[in-house]
């Protein structure tokens, strides 16, 4: 039996929407964010770190998103639907390119700049000028350079393909879901320059598991 | 023909090290940090997102450390050696678990630390003790915690098994020797709480393909 505990309005949102394309059975139970925006301390009993997602499978906690996903789709996906297969080599170097890339690039950026917004927000009031200072130091030094150079890489990838692997919709992209919901927050990405990467996040939403799992577990918004 | 294009001192080694495991014929391209402690401007003709390690594959170039293992052992590694078979289901689990966790959660973790203290450096005398108290902070409410559940969660694993994979040597070890340095950095981890940790990074550097990447492209010192 698999039982997602899924904290709403974060990461674990993709595990949730690939379970609904997977069309498998699973018990769901959601968490909401603590005052500090992190896990509560709930989910420590499930997994000692703590995070979300978290996947019981037959009362053993899995976490790792990237980890998980390859998980389900070896054993759940039966038809090959959601991971291009090993011969269709084009697919699966996109497939595992844009699997990994999502967490270990992009997602580390958007979590530190997070972190700063965090810290610049909980600043005392004499000492917040600094505070920003520094945030506009790494943002500008560490952060936004290399998010646009990788935007720029996920825009001319959706300007050639309907999704990230391809032309077929894959796990990849459910992956992927998250950092551009993240990089799109607040003033929101540019709508010329960025036109294919938001047409994509159109289509996302658009599918039928996709509406289901927003049902369910509450829909992203950073 | 592969061209290895690797930035010393960084993450890259571990490509140049799974090379040298897999005894294949590659090119190698060694680049200084520069002053910012980055990858110099070179490195931006190679690839644009200027990142190490860049590996060249018939003239094409692709990033990604996990993704640049998973390629380099579906093309090269043919006596499958370095990654568990898909049915022997404890150590392919395993494995797939350590290469995502490496990069999508210890890394980050420990590039922020790394960002923190380079904005201490940076920062002008007088203001220098807001910003250690900032450092302070992060270090307490996001870094240190998390780190340290990590790091229990890898000593466990050795203490189980001689590999991270369990009883054979994988990528899953070379992608996992990058965070494990770099969190070995400074102080140095307690060597009686992460005596298995510590011996499994004596293991590797013993291996004589180790040896070999070591003497092309230096050794890692965070």
């Amino acid at each position: 039996m698999l039982h997602l505990h899924h904290l709403k309005n974060s990461r674990s949102f993709r595990i949730l929407w690939l379970l609904e394309e997977l069309e498998v059975d699973y018990k769901l139970t959601c968490y909401e964010r603590n005052k500090a925006y992190l896990a509560p301390e709930s989910l420590k009993k499930i997994h000692p770190l703590c995070h979300a997602p978290v996947l019981e499978v037959d009362n053993r906690a899995i976490v790792e998103s990237g980890f998980i996903i390859e998980y389900l789709l070896k054993h759940y996906d039966t038809e090959k639907q959601f991971k291009p297969a090993d011969d269709n080599e084009a697919a699966w170097e996109a497939y595992t390119f844009w699997l990994h890339f999502a967490e270990a690039s992009v997602m580390p950026l958007l979590v530190m700049r997070l972190v700063f917004t965090k810290v610049v927000a909980k600043s005392p009031m004499l000492i917040r000028p600094i505070s920003r200072a520094i945030r506009r130091q790494v943002e500008n030094s560490v952060i936004k350079g290399n998010l646009t150079k990788m935007l720029t890489m996920m825009e001319q990838q959706l300007q050639d393909n309907h999704w990230f692997a391809g032309e077929a919709f894959s796990a990849a992209d459910i992956q992927m879901y998250v950092p551009v919901v993240a990089a799109n927050a607040g003033k929101g990405l540019d709508k010329v320059k960025y036109a294919n990467l938001l047409n994509w996040l159109n289509r996302c939403q658009e599918r039928a598991a996709f509406k289901r799992a927003e049902a369910k577990g509450g829909s992203l918004h950073f």
